[in-house]
């Protein structure tokens, strides 16, 4: 196993530790918590976004505490989902009197944790809500799944519904507004090599060197089928198919692209999965709003893409739009 | 060579049309050539910055063209210097009528094609000056240069002397500006893997499974020596003995960190890193002005990081904080 830590039981308290020291002015650390919220929490007055799940998928979701976005970030081990009482605490935290939104990926273990501390949270009288994203069209159930995984489609979710709670609305539009982003978002990746759980020390599947995984997950589990290696335009014209079999988008409709590497692989190749998105949606007459390329939902060290299209109306242009100020996504307003 | 690519020969071009594609906002293609200079391009007064080298350490150096930092980014070849005549275009390009300030990594190749294309825009008028980077602490001389290579310290000089000549200032002085943090940056590196050029289709040298390189350049030639792997703590250790044992920083000082992974390390582990760098500068009483973690500087699928040290003085960390709006690296003014 090739990694820079220290010790594999160690990585998410040296990693939240390393968080912590270098953004000061965005997070703070709960105490004794593997929680980080907004330096500035509780904001008074604002619904407040928790998100998180297990660690590994960085900058999700940590990087994404800030103005405009999550108000708390929980980490659990690696690919583990976090407990109970570690939502409890980052709910707890961030309430600002307004509610708070949980924003939680489609995994059994998440569902069942934060939605037992949401309970917590509404016995000691705080109102909470919660939305579920499963954007990935690969799978239907999954190994760690009933229903559908949610995966990179979740950053347009943490960013829309922040910038609707940022905007002063209320918990109960803020979570229309999550639940028509996630309607309206679809993912679907594929991956050139597997990744090593720290503590595991070897990886979770073998890809030989011709081969590629389609229809991967974020947490090292196999995809829905392997392949010979194709081009890249051939890979993203497989992904988009898979997703436009899915979600209707039309000539003259506007999307948000999201192409999301896994970790480990350059920014060069995404870019040039970028160049073959824009030329299938320009084909279909589909005009691009907005295109995000970057590391924003990973799977550590995996090398491999996913590329998500989130179909737009008015209101979530606006908010796609509005100014954020995260660790790791930046947006200054249009 | 897993890679998402089409056709080796043409990563480069895909890649610029994937940027384009994704952020014509920020950057536009100088028709003809592999050169991206900003959607507002020249602007009138200011003093143009314009940088680049080699493909394959993406976001270097396009995602830096923008409001704040550079005006143009010339891409040669991977790994490889751009051509006189693809400089030349690019001075051309964004010369606003105040001059323009190449910002070169020490490699021969980069040396000498910028300065003969600074020679050719002489010739027609443009005032041209430059800087040569050189913040590499592992060695004097290496494969590809006479003195020490440029490395992720160029990411300073773009972000401050950017910000110089957003202020208004004059070439002289921001060339001024970019030779102190030249003077005041050093850099040190390690890899737990090689990179594949594409149109090589193989590793340009191979460790073994237990084994990193020290002192690594980011165009996949050899480090300094081999060793076998050590803890994220011992690593880092070396780095930074490495950086202070060429640098005096004395208590009180303060200093900006970039803590830059090679393309294929995963964020987790580079916050480990910053973990100790943290914890080292505490020791020695030095100050943590401003911190970056992420893939600044890379060299493809590279796994391994850098650490960066920049001492500051009041005019520096002025530079540093001003508000910068690229694709890759957004800040807000503070």
């Amino acid at each position: 196993m090739k990694k820079i830590i220290n010790n594999p039981e160690s990585v998410v308290e040296e990693m939240l530790e390393g968080i912590v020291n270098a953004h000061p002015e965005y997070v703070k650390r709960l105490e004794g918590f593997n929680v980080l919220v907004r330096a500035d929490a509780p904001v008074k007055g604002k619904v407040a976004l928790v998100s998180g799940g297990g660690s590994g998928h960085e900058p999700s979701h940590g990087g994404y505490v800030g103005k405009g976005m999550l108000d708390a970030a929980v980490a659990g081990e690696v690919f583990t989902s976090p407990t109970p009482d570690q939502v409890f605490e980052a709910i707890k935290a961030v309430d600002g009197g307004s509610g708070v939104l949980l924003v939680i990926k489609n995994y059994t273990g998440d569902v069942m944790n934060f939605e037992m501390a949401a309970e917590m949270a509404e016995m000691e009288g705080i109102k909470v809500d919660s939305v579920i994203v499963n954007d990935d069209v690969a799978v239907e159930n999954s190994t760690y799944t009933t229903g559908r995984r949610g995966i990179a489609g979740t950053v347009f979710v943490h960013k829309i519904a922040g910038a609707a709670a940022d905007k002063g609305l209320e918990l109960k539009e803020v979570k229309r507004i999550a639940e028509k982003v996630i309607n309206n978002v679809r993912t679907m990746g594929m991956s050139l090599t597997p990744c090593t759980v720290p503590a595991a020390g070897k990886p979770s599947f073998e890809l030989a060197e011709d081969e590629m995984e389609v229809g991967l997950g974020i947490h090292g589990e196999p995809g829905t089928h392997r392949d010979k290696i194709k081009t890249a335009d051939e890979i993203t014209e497989h992904l988009l198919e898979k997703i436009f079999n899915d979600i209707e988008v039309n000539e003259k409709d506007e999307v948000a692209v999201m192409v999301n590497g896994l970790g480990g692989t350059p920014l060069m190749e995404l870019y040039i999965v970028n160049r073959k998105v824009k030329d299938i949606l320009q084909e279909k007459g589909i005009k691009v709003y907005k295109t995000f390329v970057g590391n924003f939902m990973t799977s550590l060290e995996m090398a491999g893409c996913s590329v998500s299209i989130l179909k737009l109306d008015d209101e979530l242009k606006e908010l796609l739009s509005a100014k954020a100020d995260t660790i790791a996504f930046k947006q200054f307003e249009e």
